[in-house]
């Protein structure tokens, strides 16, 4: 740390700064118990604004007050007051770094240099969360349609919306998947998905996928009356994701799926913000794990699956629950499906979808944790019913109708025989409470 | 695991089958001692290509013949082969899954939704490497310049390049700004970069910096006869990176820089593949850290800085050197290395440039663990020098010299002032060999 000015630099914003000029960063950090924080915390503001590791001629006072990033706060835990036990190696510690808003302008690519770059490198620090200014969040236009608007699209307002995922995930014909969105279709899912792992495949495009099931869809509205969304995966490189959508639109799409980290996310705002595509955006989770799931490293899930890509603009975000096969905590759970919908400025809510190994049985759970707005997602849940996709779709409609008129699903199931043969298939193979 | 139909995959490829069909990707896995990795390490190949957890009716045995993924290796360490000692908790694995190229197509977002998609969330898996068929590399075109062609350009063969950040990072007007830059190209940096915390910034623009720069560049170069490329930092949201490399080029650009993980990797690819695009590219790591941080959890650093961006035609790739400030291995730092230089099919060498903390003292050190293809990155070690910035460059200039000639510094700094006074002035401060 020789020749950093740590001194100079304030450890709170001063009075009379202006906090809609700063966009604050916590950090989880871990150090040796030698480690002087105080030091390092202003060194770490300081790397990831105007400075680096040796003072330079060009490093003003004018232009450390203007741009320098300001450590507002040090927390230890467990906070030591007088003495730190012997046996401790490492200290723990969360800190908050004030960024100027005006080193970074409202995008993401620079966001995350300037809040992640080079101190991803720097040992044990992850970034916990995010608090923007209002100008940088009004700069954004986020979710287009949000909770309501994909509500209003579908007209369902009173329960939560059925997605499903067609499986297999990939390596399947057009007529394959075809017969499959019927069923599903048929069987009452509100929002029908392609897997993450099939975009425009060579074996099966965008294009014909989207011409074949929105024909589908029409014909399954004429016979029952319900509107299904078709989220087709436009994935792939720049600029060809924009082609993709663009000939997705033409043919007739609906919706747009977009695996948002894969593809980065701006190409999900690009496309978000583009008054073209006048339809809702399914974003899905895939490789976000790689960033958050270490304790000491990367960026926390609620900011990845959560805060980013509301900002980006998705209008549902598939995240995992913790009621199947993805090992999830609650409480990241539930603040990831929060950083989605409570009020940020401007930005519509985003609708949290739950998915990952979600039967029938575990409905009542899912909806008592996050409430009615939300898509409860199903792949296999659906297609290896006993009775078949129109079954299973029937099963989870069956489960979402008794669960909001309060019927628990060991009654329910006395009337409707596709509940019963999923619950029993199905007895709550993960399911349980997450306890919350 | 219930319902995977393991025992039909196979767990390699079957004798007859064209490895060239198939991307190999490797990972370090931890379960706990109880988990059947005979069955899991399958189940992994099935999630990530046609399967879901539970069997649906369209994964028939033609779709799984052609477009599952098969688990190739599965390999413990320690390698237990009598009893697994009673107190072990966690057993360690290194898994290899062959992917369908197929199932991706020649891109990255697939790839990486592929590889590292959902697996990513579901316990301690890290993805260590990836080796491609030729005819998924031979779709990219890599790097247009590479090693050789950056070379040509400064008409430099036969040293190291020597590179110089402009410090402070950012919040510095063009003018304080194109002072640092007249000085370090008159002090003999080969190439100038922006930091990574800048790019098309309110109060300072890529056009405007440009333009200044480049005019400084002719001067320098009539006055001493050496070019000087500078790689402006247009990082920015999906479309405006474009915008702003189209501005960069029209304003009379050498060469470009983007901040490749932050923008994502297939913008760095649509740039670099772009023919009106006839410059270098300088690739920023920052961001990647992130991912490849955690021994448990995401993409190992050979892979973030390696071999993705090399695929996506950097031609300098910016890596955090062992040297200086930033904690790296120094086995990893030198795969990483070579994994931007190794051949591979059609592409193009990178320039590893080993960043971070270095000052001239450090020279030998760089030059012996990795050879004379490198471009040395400097900020501080530059602009920080007693004698100014002109003075930094020509320390180091110094050190690359006497190096190539073979003489210790300790010898070369009798006859050259600037690298005496860098010499004393940091003393070793971390310089220490790498040991390798």
């Amino acid at each position: 740390m020789e020749g950093i000015d740590v001194l100079s630099l304030p450890i709170a914003l001063p009075d009379g700064v202006d906090y809609n000029d700063y966009i604050i960063g916590t950090y989880y950090c871990s150090f040796p118990k030698g480690v002087p924080v105080s030091k390092l915390a202003p060194a770490l503001a300081v790397e990831q604004s105007t400075g680096t590791w040796l003072p330079v001629p060009g490093e003003t006072a004018e232009v450390k007050r203007k741009y320098v990033a300001k450590v507002i706060g040090v927390y230890e835990t467990p906070d030591y007051e007088f003495e730190v036990p012997a046996d401790t190696s490492d200290r723990h510690y969360i800190i908050q770094i004030a960024y100027p808003e005006v080193n970074i302008g409202e995008q993401i690519p620079m966001l995350l240099t300037t809040v992640v770059g080079n101190i991803s490198m720097a040992g044990k620090i992850k970034l916990l969360d995010l608090r923007f200014p209002e100008k940088y969040v009004k700069a954004f236009r986020g979710p287009k349609f949000g909770i309501q608007g994909v509500r209003k699209l579908l007209g369902v307002f009173d329960r939560p919306l059925l997605n499903n995922m067609i499986k297999p995930c990939t390596g399947y014909t057009l007529e394959v998947g075809a017969e499959l969105f019927r069923q599903a279709a048929l069987g009452g899912c509100d929002i029908i998905k392609d897997d993450e792992l099939i975009a425009d495949a060579s074996f099966n495009s965008v294009q014909a996928r989207v011409k074949r099931y929105m024909q589908i869809e029409k014909e399954v509205f004429e016979e029952k009356g319900e509107r299904t969304l078709y989220t087709v995966n436009i994935s792939d490189e720049v600029p060809k994701v924009f082609e993709n959508a663009k000939k997705a639109i033409e043919a007739g799409a609906n919706a747009l799926m977009v695996n948002y980290f894969a593809v980065g996310f701006s190409v999900l705002r690009a496309l978000a913000e583009d008054t073209s595509i006048n339809v809702p955006i399914l974003a899905h989770m895939d490789v976000t794990g790689a960033m958050y799931m270490s304790p000491y490293h990367g960026v926390s899930s609620h900011l990845m699956l959560g805060k980013l890509p509301r900002l980006a603009g998705a209008d549902i975000v598939v995240i995992p629950a913790p009621y199947g096969k993805a090992p999830v905590l609650a409480d990241k759970f539930v603040k990831t499906a929060y950083n989605l919908t409570f009020p940020l400025y401007n930005l519509n809510p985003t609708f949290p979808m739950p998915s990952g190994g979600i039967t029938p049985s575990m409905v009542p759970n899912v909806i008592k944790d996050l409430g009615p707005d939300i898509v409860i997602g199903s792949g296999g849940g659906i297609h290896a019913h006993p009775g078949g996709p129109i079954a299973g779709a029937k099963a989870f409609r069956q489960a979402i109708d008794a669960t909001m008129k309060g019927i628990p699903l060991d009654k329910a199931k006395e009337d409707y025989k596709e509940l019963r043969e999923a619950l029993e298939k199905w007895q709550d193979p993960f399911g349980k409470g997450i306890g919350i």
